[in-house]
């Protein structure tokens, strides 16, 4: 937040995260790593694929988000709620600083808007965002993720909330940390990169958005009453 | 944050408990009313009732604060985890525009420290929570809490986190959003003076606090449970 990286609102967002995160045990469940999955699937089948970067996503995991960019052939889009040059110009530098090739969304000559949408959340990238058939928007609020799925866009997301609209309404959401999620999608987009186009089939054909997410919050009752039981004898 | 009430720190704090709040559908539940009956009778049993005061609780509730100090008769102390002059004169002058008679905490000659903890949390008001014997730490961190329950005091806190530290340690623990806890706690207060010293002593030997948190996780289970049968077709 001192860089002018992270917005103040931002802040807060990451707190209900952490929240989530403790809920999970903050390790990787393996219903997670199925979500992940299915995202570096859909990632890697895109013609056009598009990660999509804000203030907290930057500060988190800047090398995992560059690694990742390499693995899938996807370039890095800044997308900001709360968008001032300033803003962009210190998540670009955090990007170039971990080592990205290019960073696309604040040359003014490119954007273009989503009409759908209001303030300048809207903006998208011509040469981005704009003409991908696959998003990566992690920790994206349930607006944008929402209007670029109505534009026809498949739309991968990480979001420790099983039930936000953004996690609903993706295409395939993943219910664990943003750091941890990309360490291990960097990891799944290699091995996938090995298995044959008939393996990656099958396993697509056992896979999906909501199926997943019914499987997180089954883990996170569970946790509870496991927190619960062990903790603090609480036992429910 | 910007008129140095509120500390950093304490924007992510308030996330991780507005990620708690969701869970409860940020309406009141039955048991919390039964939590809070709980609190509010140890604090008007108690000899020298004090209300604990930080930055998240000063900008969340100062008028609240303010009509329960005077419903209890307690005073309230300003208590700081991360403390500075700047900062302490900042909620003195929250809780006086709000209509407090007594801030207490900030006088450097009435200062004492308990020695189990360490950093400037450890500073008590020699007039206040030093000798008081049940103390009101709503948002409180678990160690702070822990040291004042060591010390013998009666600990009443709001905790969102039903299995946090202070939650599980405290005489009594709160479970809820803490502008709607105070603004109940009021009303409840002025109940409880209407009632006779046998019902109180009635309704209490029904009230205990780990068996109310099992109740608040019961309650967060089927939270997660209707939503996701409700909201998503996501049935667990």
């Amino acid at each position: 937040m001192h860089k002018n990286i992270v917005a103040e609102a931002g802040l807060i967002a990451h707190g209900r995260g952490e929240a989530f995160d403790y809920l999970l045990g903050e390790r990787t469940p393996n219903f997670a790593i199925r979500q992940e999955t299915l995202a570096v699937i859909l990632l890697l089948e895109a013609k056009k694929p598009v990660i999509s970067v804000n203030g907290n996503v930057a500060v988190l995991c800047p090398k995992e988000l560059v690694a990742l960019s390499k693995e899938l052939g996807a370039p890095l889009e800044i997308n900001l709620f709360y968008r001032t040059k300033e803003r962009e110009l210190a998540i670009k530098k955090v990007l170039d600083d971990a080592g990205a090739d290019q960073v696309l969304g604040i040359d003014p000559d490119m954007q273009e808007t989503i009409p759908e949408l209001s303030h300048l959340r809207r903006i998208v990238d011509s040469r981005g965002i704009a003409q991908s058939d696959c998003v990566f928007v992690p920790l994206e609020d349930g607006d944008r993720s929402m209007a670029l799925r109505n534009l026809g866009k498949n739309i991968v997301t990480v979001d420790l909330n099983p039930l936000s609209r953004t996690s609903l309404t993706a295409t395939v959401s993943i219910t664990n940390n943003i750091t941890r999620s990309i360490t291990e999608m960097i990891e799944i987009a290699k091995e996938l990169k090995n298995s044959s186009p008939d393996q990656i089939k099958m396993l697509r054909g056992t896979l999906e958005n909501k199926k997943l997410l019914r499987e997180a919050l089954e883990f996170i009752v569970f946790r509870l009453k496991k927190l619960a039981s062990e903790e603090s004898a609480l036992e429910i």
